[in-house]
């Protein structure tokens, strides 16, 4: 049986949940693909510290040991921030490894280069995982570009806001009491401040003009706004009227076939695909040529979700170099 | 540059639209593909009917004119019912034909067959366009299975069907005003009975449910009831409880591993994926392992939408099969 080599750099949440998915899928891969997968080694940033038992993969604080390993055929990368999470990528593709990550941070501001890199080096990028955590808007946008054309993606793209909206709507907290609560169910981090003034809703629409548009708005030109200036008494107020604030990610071609970005607080009557959207899920609208509207709900984080959104990534590129795999 | 040469049999709607996207996306096709795309034959019913403009393609009545032409790669078929579609798909495979079908009454019953002879010729078959219209569930489905394991699928697979439910709750209407309303409208045939009576969104199910679980219930052991019972006055009492009938077709496996499914209308409340859902459109949940739930919505029928997903089956197949392909 032919063996897949895989390195997981970063061993938090996300790195675990793959490792989790690909020991307890090992016999249904194996089914599916023809391939067996194999975590040879995993990356993190201390060996001391206390972790779940893991069988036949080396730990490393070490890069290098993961680079300089021939056998390795996949990185899985779940670090955060930009660096090193870049440069290891890019030397990952270098020595001829495919890379999956879920870095979004990273992926908004270099994606577009890793993919050309890749390209030219011939293997596969998977970033399925860096937007919108389990719901698989990457591959679905993908498959639309074939034959059809996008003309808009709008979006909640960041769970954190939305469950501190629905938060404040339902019960009448302030913003404060409802990221503690937020905080407190592990839904957001101990700095928030990315997830509520809207930059990683921000990051993740630059990653889909990516993809869709095959460029991003110049980043200054972007009016980008968070859920932190928001007041109980405007919430209130919105729902007596049947609006609601959502927190909306947008992008879209002008009449001149300008891309305009817009990120921020938006009111939305009833009748909007987002006006049912509570809690910690993410959404995404895509408007094409053809298609008309389509429109994909599900978690936007996770353990599992993201994970299985990695593993998904790592399916897609067994499909595609079945062939060059083989001789492994 | 290399061509694949297709044939559609049938020209409705869907057939219209698929040679449409295929004239309007023929330089995209190329570019994202290497391949131009020509549809050399059509086949029609009565060849003397008028029809828009076709160039450079042959339109017959004689399908043996299509089976016996070796240069056909793949094969379209958006005809309506059971035979003699299932016939013609099942010899265009023997000829090593790749199909992609539209056609939901012929594939509930006969797909299983289909992909096994399609595997043991190794052509391949498309049918996203059978279910939820221009919903990519098919794919999504097929990508979800790779990684992670379905425990359920519901959702609203009947435009007609959700069109009147809609039309009775805003405007008070009897089942016959909104079927009328909906024939008026172009959302229902002529002969309305597939749809209204649960038939329509029961063969999607089913299609479904080969998909998802590798099989399908007994027939006779699924309850399927249509919309065509329900009183007005029902509709409006369930809207003042804030409730309202969806007409949801719905397939799980129970505790013990027993598939189990149900088609009809079932009430349901505000918090639930499908309570927004209104009008034409198709929606579907998926429920999984790992990634927990995902919702998609869109057009569950249409020229362009149904044609689109028939041209991303397409340029699956192309991607797929390139290495074959390249020799034509």
């Amino acid at each position: 049986m032919p063996s897949i080599k895989v390195a997981i750099l970063g061993f938090g949440t996300v790195g675990e949940g793959v490792y989790r998915i690909l020991q307890e899928k090992r016999e249904e891969i194996k089914k599916s693909t023809g391939f067996t997968v194999d975590v040879v080694s995993i990356l993190v940033k201390d060996k001391a510290k206390e972790r779940m038992p893991i069988k036949g993969a080396q730990i490393t604080d070490n890069i290098q040991e993961i680079l300089n390993n021939p056998e390795i055929d996949v990185v899985f990368e779940a670090i955060v921030g930009e660096e090193p999470a870049y440069t290891y990528l890019s030397d990952a593709i270098e020595k001829g490894c495919h890379i999956i990550t879920a870095n979004k941070t990273m992926f908004a501001k270099h994606g577009p280069a890793l993919l050309k890199h890749a390209e030219f080096r011939d293997v596969q990028v998977g970033f399925e995982a860096t937007t919108a955590g389990g719901v698989p808007i990457i591959r679905t946008v993908t498959n639309l570009l074939a034959g059809d054309r996008v003309k808009r993606i709008q979006g909640i793209l960041n769970g954190t806001s939305n469950f501190i909206l629905t938060k404040m709507r339902d019960e009448g907290s302030s913003f404060k009491q409802a990221l503690s609560a937020a905080q407190q169910n592990g839904y957001a981090e101990a700095d928030p401040t990315d997830d509520v003034s809207g930059t990683d809703a921000f990051r993740k629409l630059m990653i889909l003009s990516s993809l869709a548009f095959g460029r991003q708005p110049d980043w200054e030109d972007v009016p980008v706004l968070g859920i932190d200036h928001l007041e109980p008494d405007e919430i209130l107020d919105a729902s007596k009227g049947d609006l609601r604030y959502r927190h909306v990610a947008d992008i879209w071609k002008d009449e001149k076939g300008k891309l305009q970005a817009a990120v921020g607080p938006v009111l939305i009557g009833a009748d909007h695909p987002l006006f049912g959207i509570d809690g910690v899920d993410n959404a995404v609208i895509v408007n094409t040529e053809y298609l008309g509207q389509l429109t994909l709900v599900g978690p936007g984080a996770g353990m599992y979700p993201t994970g299985s959104a990695m593993v998904a990534d790592l399916l897609h590129v067994i499909r595609q170099h079945e062939a060059i795999l083989v001789p492994n």
